[in-house]
């Protein structure tokens, strides 16, 4: 190996080259941050306050129903551990993940780890529930139709079924 | 203003420490890039080969439409000036941008700019197109539903008609 024998020597830069120099790759490492936050496409909207969730849940809605149009769908972004009440809907549902890592459980079956990118599509007047795993935060839009009626809500997910298989 | 004596003076750095410094620097760069990687949520899919759009355009399905749970959702990504055919749901349809800028236009009304972020909500039997703007990919999730019966498509978007208002 060759070592060039400048290598031991010390190098002379003037210090008002060498900052503009470090500020302009300092600035440069900025921009691909900004890049990133424009990637969290939409909206937490609002915190949801309603007695239909356990923990911390965040509803951002897309499109609402209408009488001409009964679809909607809406981001729902879960803290860790926060989870929706056992529910179902006349119509079925089909839920996109968009961040981080959930579950998924229809009742009598096993609960379905989901990660960003997964879907599910849930059959009608089936009894699930859905929320983020207890270390991630999680977000999915929820898509659904009231053209049969609304979602049915029943109990709150206990830590038992939480945290079981 | 005091200017402090040693900006005129210049500054004695070991080379070996300078380089690594400047590894370290140029290494703290990439991290984010390949997290901005990671944003691209849902792969392309499959190119689309029918005739029912102009340009290049990629389908990625993400929930099929079955007798028990007839909605359907759908990536689709557009080339620059790539667009749909004319066309009509006969439940409606929600639009979701997820990248890009593209248009979306019904028949008899103006065309609108759809940018990354963006929904729009189309009522059942209103002829429509939409695709990609002329200098941008644009991708959108696509969600409409089969109990009605499927999508009826019509013409080819002429080129005025894209590149008009």
């Amino acid at each position: 190996m060759t070592i060039d024998k400048n290598t031991d020597a010390e190098m002379k830069i003037p210090p008002l080259y060498m900052t503009f120099f470090m500020l302009a790759l300092l600035m440069g490492c900025y921009e691909p941050k900004e890049i990133h936050e424009d990637a969290a496409l939409f909206s937490k909207g609002e915190k949801i306050t309603n007695d239909k969730f356990t923990g911390t849940a965040w509803l951002y809605m897309l499109a609402t129903p209408d009488s001409l149009n009964a679809m909607y769908a809406g981001l729902v972004t879960f803290e860790p551990g926060a989870r929706t009440n056992w529910h179902s809907h006349p119509t079925g549902q089909i839920l996109i993940a968009t961040k981080g890592e959930g579950y998924y459980q229809e009742e009598g079956e096993s609960k379905r780890v989901l990660r960003q990118g997964e879907t599910i599509k849930c059959l009608p007047n089936i009894k699930h529930w859905h929320g983020a795993s207890s270390n991630s935060e999680f977000a999915h839009i929820a898509i659904s139709d009231r053209e049969k009626g609304p979602a049915q809500w029943f109990q709150p997910v206990t830590d038992k079924v939480y945290n079981g298989n």
